[in-house]
């Protein structure tokens, strides 16, 4: 058991590597950027608070879980931003490497859990799956919005590149799709804080 | 259905400020001091990770719930450090007004359902609250050995502070308790980081 014990602890000190991996969405304020740990507690709490509008039944607990750890390959692989299309050809092949060195830290039952748990994520073929995606596109939505859509402009972020990297959001929740065109991405478009290129 | 999103959206957008409640735990590096996101981010982790080592069975998406929820409080109330009795005094007044408007701006279900389940945490008598509680002090336990006891050495904490704010621990997980006990007081005693006064 010690051994085990060991192990579980080894990999929550790795983890605490989480909280320097920076993101591009502001918080409340607009002067500083969060990271992957605040930004997986806040996802993680807005699924139990959304659960209710997800399209299928989902299992609460395996949805929080596999939100918790989404990000955890990023301590390797760094963050990469949705809207990087030069990162993100490289992303898979840095995230599969970094998900077999962090996840083999723990006890192998363990190890072999979690990291299905992320690569079911990464399919996103399942309503938990469909559902964590929602809130992962969902949380950095609310927030860009809330701080005056300061990440899109600085980004230069257009309209057609929001909804494709939206496209499987209704897969997950219709209701919060609708909810976020009508009262985040419209209003944005509108003052052009997100431009309009369709 | 629109109100009840806007007062879940308003819920989501103020738990944001948690990322700026400031805690006296050093992470990785022992240069930044961690916020309380970050700790209930760690800690959820943890509990799905140990939750096997809780004394009794453990409904596990309560328990994570509960210590997602756990600080919120703290956006008005404050942290308040575990080793300061003058401030633990006003500590229950304060985090109780917190929770009335906080809690509040959920829709009413919502709003009492956290509320409830902040509360049992408080009260600390059910298997859930305790695993949870296991969990808050052994977080910050892990990471202050980790980065050689800078925050014990920092604020002059002595063994019997330590004993009596983890004496619900073995309640929880006698498993983990002396775990942490051999491999984590006990070092930082003998190297005294944490002062011996008994």
């Amino acid at each position: 058991m010690k051994e085990e014990l060991d192990k579980i602890f080894d990999f929550c000190r790795e983890i605490d590597k989480e909280k320097f991996i920076g993101r591009q969405t502001y918080l409340t304020g607009a002067v500083r950027k969060e990271n992957d740990a605040e930004h997986a507690w806040h996802a993680a709490l807005m699924a139990i608070l959304f659960s209710g509008y997800s399209n299928k039944k989902i299992d609460l607990l395996k949805t929080v879980t596999m939100i918790l750890i989404h990000d955890i390959v990023e301590i390797d692989a760094g963050d990469t931003y949705a809207y990087d299309d030069e990162a993100k050809k490289t992303q898979r092949q840095r995230e599969e490497k970094a998900a077999d060195r962090i996840f083999g830290i723990l006890p192998t039952d363990k190890a072999k859990e979690l990291r299905d748990l992320w690569e079911e994520f990464e399919r996103n073929d399942t309503p938990e799956a469909n559902f964590a995606h929602v809130m992962d596109n969902l949380q950095p939505m609310m927030l860009n919005d809330y701080v005056g859509g300061k990440a899109w402009e600085e980004h230069g972020v257009v309209l057609s590149k929001v909804l494709e990297r939206n496209k499987a959001t209704p897969q997950g929740s219709e209701i919060l799709w609708n909810y976020a065109f009508e009262n985040i991405i419209k209003p944005n478009v509108n003052k052009k804080t997100i431009k309009n290129d369709i």
